[in-house]
């Protein structure tokens, strides 16, 4: 059984969570806190971008298997600050490990926001105190938190699900997102700027981290707003066990739900890329291999020339084969079949590498299949057996807006 | 000696050319002829997308040493277009030969413009005639070609240059480029939709073959509009020898003004790039490796995020760094350095991977560099002794727009 529940990021037990305005940013929340009870077991999926912001490296170095407590800031990514960055991390570890009474080991740092400047510290020392005091549950402190990790974010990306697993006993999973801009997440478990939090109160062990990837794998790491990669990306599941729930590492009702939130928060955050219009869902079938079959769908939802195609419902389906051709993957081109489906109407495009029809009143229902708020783009290659699903958005002129002045 | 002069593709010895309207396009010049009084030794690099249009098709199994004239088409691309498509190239070429009274193994064919609809090829057929008939030299045979071969191009793209070669002897190269959108070649001499003709009446042999693709490896293939490689991307080299030279295949002045003219040229297509404001020119410096200067100048001059920025004049140069780390280049973010030269002004961003200022002057002053016309980005890595630079635009509203609208 896996049900829907109402809430965010504290609908599992023992998590509190609250967000506060540190000054960080002019007026809106900008400082979150989130605690758990007792230790959870933690799972962390680190951005593999080369520049690594500060909290990225400190995290990574300190590999944490249980935290407690994670500090997250908007509107300053700490990263390009060098060792001064650095130090800023670990002040503000030990500043929330003593205001919460725990260990500094306990503790998770990230960022995001603008890159290349130094932390207000005096303003995050202050908003961590506040959030302290205000740490709680429900419906109030799960909409403080989504808010004050929101940097571009048009709005809070949560969900949560109670789960019953095969031992028959009830869990919960919650979780926050956010991300708009800057999102084509590649993350690594122990070693995406969309940063999300997940929580269970689920009992995980050690064991369940090649699990926790392939979920990455097929979620955040699927999803496309601009094919650039940000220096921040973080994406964290904490498990403290207070559900007194079995070991839940291969429960399959856990693991299914689990993939269905991070897929519906992978997908909130398309939704919600920088000045989407719509949502570009590809669909990559009869690869040779599960790696070509993601690599056609990257380049499919990355490309601008699909992405404005799509922007101006224009009919232009042949730059989807164009992006396709430029994904490296190996293919015959007589094999292919491509289908568009948008507005409740599903287009047979190419057969064997051909356009299916080529008259002007075709061309005008592939335009129809494309004014849909969200278009499915089917590539079936014929050559193999493994397939990919990845989510992206349009590329509009608010795109470019919100872009052209970020920083200022 | 190395001299421009005035003209384009008819500059040199022995070329013909004319540019007329077949109809394809509603208005505008569509069909270009080119030829040579002799045939003429030849060089092609072709695109690497795996989606090749016929014509490409075509002119690969060709694999043709020497050609004496190329028919190139715009407003139809002949991509998508299967065994039809292909047949289609071969009629052009049959067609052409007859008219010109020449083997059809010495007929080249290209084409450029909508992917996924068939050649209307009453109107090909016509064109081809007309041309045949109104083949001349001179500048408005030039002009004409150059104008029939372009697509969203706002402008011609022309360049000449008069050469003296060690042995004494007087050539010319001359070359037109047409490309604006879906532009980031990658061209493999035999096996980029930038099209480019550079003739020349200097004698070159089969031996010249891997200077070509270095200058093209220097030149077209450093360029990118969107990141996106065409279906139909070709450059075409044509030596007739007619200037009664001596082997041209190593002489420094040869080499060296055929790498200034491609150079010319590929700066071209950029300047005209879709909806392009500013040029962005990227130069990566101490790299372990060619390959790693190369992969890092592309990362940055194709990610949304840069293009933006330099398109709002928006000093957020972490979005460099961003995009250097997700390169897949190894560096040291500790011997970085970052530096931006516009309006005349050359301003240190980063030394040692870190931020040189942080008050809001120095900002004001990146993004008075970043006005300029031109934005030069030079990264240091400080890793090793390679170098590359490529040439980029930025990403402005009318890109969009454009694309937006394109097949409409």
């Amino acid at each position: 059984m896996i049900e829907k529940i109402e809430g965010g990021i504290t609908a599992a037990q023992g998590f509190k969570a609250a967000g506060v305005h540190s000054g960080v940013k002019y007026r809106s929340l900008d400082l979150g806190l989130l605690t758990s009870d007792v230790p959870a077991k933690c799972f962390i999926g680190y951005t593999s971008n080369k520049v690594k912001a500060a909290p990225i490296q400190v995290m990574m170095e300190a590999n944490p298997s249980e935290l407690q407590a994670f500090v997250v800031n908007s509107g300053n990514a700490n990263a390009l600050t060098g060792k001064r960055g650095i130090e800023d991390v670990y002040t503000i570890r030990a500043h929330a490990a003593a205001a919460l009474g725990i260990d500094e080991e306990l503790v998770g740092v990230i960022s995001t926001g603008l890159i290349g400047r130094f932390l207000d510290m005096p303003k995050i020392l202050y908003g961590i105190d506040r959030a302290a005091k205000e740490l709680t549950y429900g419906l109030e402190a799960d909409s403080d938190f989504a808010e004050a990790i929101m940097t571009t974010d048009t709005r809070k990306k949560e969900a949560a699900y109670r789960v019953k697993l095969e031992d028959g006993s009830l869990i919960t999973i919650a979780g926050v997102a956010k991300g708009s801009g800057m999102i084509a997440p590649h993350l690594k478990v122990l070693q995406g700027t969309t940063l999300s939090f997940i929580v269970t109160d689920a009992v995980l062990t050690e064991n369940f981290k090649g699990t926790w990837q392939e979920i990455l794998d097929d979620t955040f790491n699927m999803i496309s707003v601009d094919g650039d990669q940000s220096t921040n990306d973080m994406s964290v599941l904490l498990a403290n066990g207070l559900s007194g729930s079995e070991i839940a590492d291969e429960d399959p009702n856990f693991i299914a739900a689990l993939r269905k939130l991070m897929k519906e928060l992978a997908y909130k955050v398309v939704e919600d890329g920088e000045g989407v219009t719509k949502v570009i869902e590809v669909e990559v079938r009869g690869a040779q291999s599960k790696e070509d079959a993601v690599a056609a769908v990257k380049s499919i939802i990355r490309s601008p020339l699909v992405k404005t195609a799509i922007f101006g419902s224009d009919p232009n389906y042949g730059r989807i084969m164009m992006a396709l051709g430029n994904s490296g993957v190996d293919f015959d081109i007589e094999k292919v079949k491509l289908t568009i489906i948008g507005s409740g109407i599903e287009v047979p495009i190419l057969e064997c590498g051909m356009p299916v029809f080529e008259d002007q009143r075709s061309v005008d229902i592939v335009r129809m299949a494309m004014e849909g708020d969200t278009v499915k783009i089917i590539v079936t290659l014929g050559d193999g057996d493994y397939s990919a699903v990845g989510w992206g958005c349009d590329l509009s002129y608010d795109y470019v807006k919100i872009n052209a002045e970020y920083s200022t």
